[in-house]
């Protein structure tokens, strides 16, 4: 956005559970993480550990429609697992790389505020949609130069926590903290972007705007979990974020300066 | 201290195992929290959930002359359990009265920086001893009205986590604190205050200076669990903290003004 070219700028990452699960990558993210030469927030995903954590404790996980239901046992584990563990071990991490990491939960200063969600037809249970971020304070730590890390726990102001996924809460905070900075979204996963073609890593389509977007769609070349994705990238471009970057993870350096993943845009 | 009359009121407020333990306790604990006008931290510790959580997961717990070893298994659980579980319940609880709470662990920002105990006779696994507190990130989150929320976990700066004890944090905060703060530290637990009578919940001794501790001591009338906790007390009083008050979490409002508890002052 025009009104955005003289403004300071802000990273917002998310990495998924695959990186989080494997410690070797999630190193390498790390290392690459502490290059960036600008402001920062890192949104984790959970990883398997919840899922074996459950296991261990019998306590059993139910899928309706391939989506996780969060009981009030499920969300004692994800609140242990996303807000304590993971997140305290990536901070840790950080802290010894010499960066001024700082973990919190979406209740963490009222962070992200959000809402149980209500459907007619399945009780996803303690799940939240996010409604609010608390910019303000999340732009007060970013000025003391705070790395803020985000496990994706958050509540809806009443003492509830709630289980709510990690890819919306960093277009959550993007695109909210686009009203003061230039924000560049980035989903880090395991592929190496956006691939023409699903059993060829290395089709990585290098740049996507809408008019691009519209013909891919027409000839049905990105495959069907990556729809969602970028809809929402498009989504977080329409409310002032400046680029979505996807890609592999432990890249980050290479997504940043173009060199790697899928970088999409409006025009 | 002369030299703080003027200054600000802080208070350092620890709540035991017992208080976390008990849902019913912890709310009014919290609600009387809500009623201090004054910058607060509030340290908590851990409670049985973590050597239920152990027991359920056959992760045996050792115990060398009382106090508990913490293998890697142990570290994770309690790294779940304090820095998750609680710290964000707790969190939680204190944004749905009104109170900007974030919570924290000692890796966070590097508030708390310890070193992995060594001991000749006994390896007690990854248990921290304090080092250093970040009171310049502390203050500037106390000027944003910000009341801190720790969980027992500190860093030792090489990405490793330790589990320190929180009777042990809230002292080197209030201690490190009473440079730029009047520091009043609590100790909440479920007793009274410090007993004449172990045996006689009422027989609270109300103030206690360096004389009346040492007469107590010569007369053997404080029962000996409590004098650690009373020489922990005196070390803080040394060390620029105003007053020591030990008693009943719930009756925190008391506590502070005086109304309730053992005080604890130099003279």
């Amino acid at each position: 956005m025009s009104s955005n070219t003289d403004t300071e700028l802000l990273y917002v990452i998310k990495i998924g559970g695959n990186i989080v699960d494997n410690p070797i990558v999630l190193t390498q993210f790390l290392q690459s993480f502490t290059l960036i030469k600008a402001k920062v927030v890192l949104v984790h995903g959970g990883g398997k550990i919840a899922t074996q954590l459950a296991k261990d404790l019998n306590i059993p996980q139910q899928l309706v429609e391939g989506r996780r239901i969060t009981d009030a046992e499920t969300l004692k584990i994800v609140t242990m697992v996303y807000a304590g563990l993971i997140n305290k071990n990536i901070v840790a991490q950080l802290q010894s790389m010499g960066i001024q990491a700082m973990g919190l939960s979406g209740a963490d200063a009222n962070l992200i505020k959000s809402h149980k969600r209500s459907s007619e037809s399945i009780d996803y249970g303690f799940v939240g949609d996010v409604d609010a971020v608390n910019t303000g304070l999340m732009d007060n730590l970013l000025k003391e130069n705070i790395s803020v890390v985000i496990a994706p726990i958050t509540h809806d102001g009443n003492g509830q926590l709630l289980n709510t996924n990690a890819d919306t809460i960093a277009q959550s905070i993007a695109t909210a903290m686009s009203a003061k900075y230039k924000v560049h979204l980035i989903y880090g996963f395991e592929k190496e972007g956006v691939l023409l073609d699903v059993n060829e890593p290395n089709s990585v389509i290098k740049h996507i705007n809408k008019e691009k977007y519209q013909s891919l769609k027409e000839e049905k070349v990105i495959f069907e979990g990556m729809l969602p994705k970028i809809d929402n990238a498009f989504l977080a471009l329409n409310n002032g974020v400046s680029s979505v970057i996807i890609g592999k993870a432990e890249k980050l350096n290479e997504l940043i300066n173009g060199t790697a993943g899928t970088t999409i845009t409006q025009s």
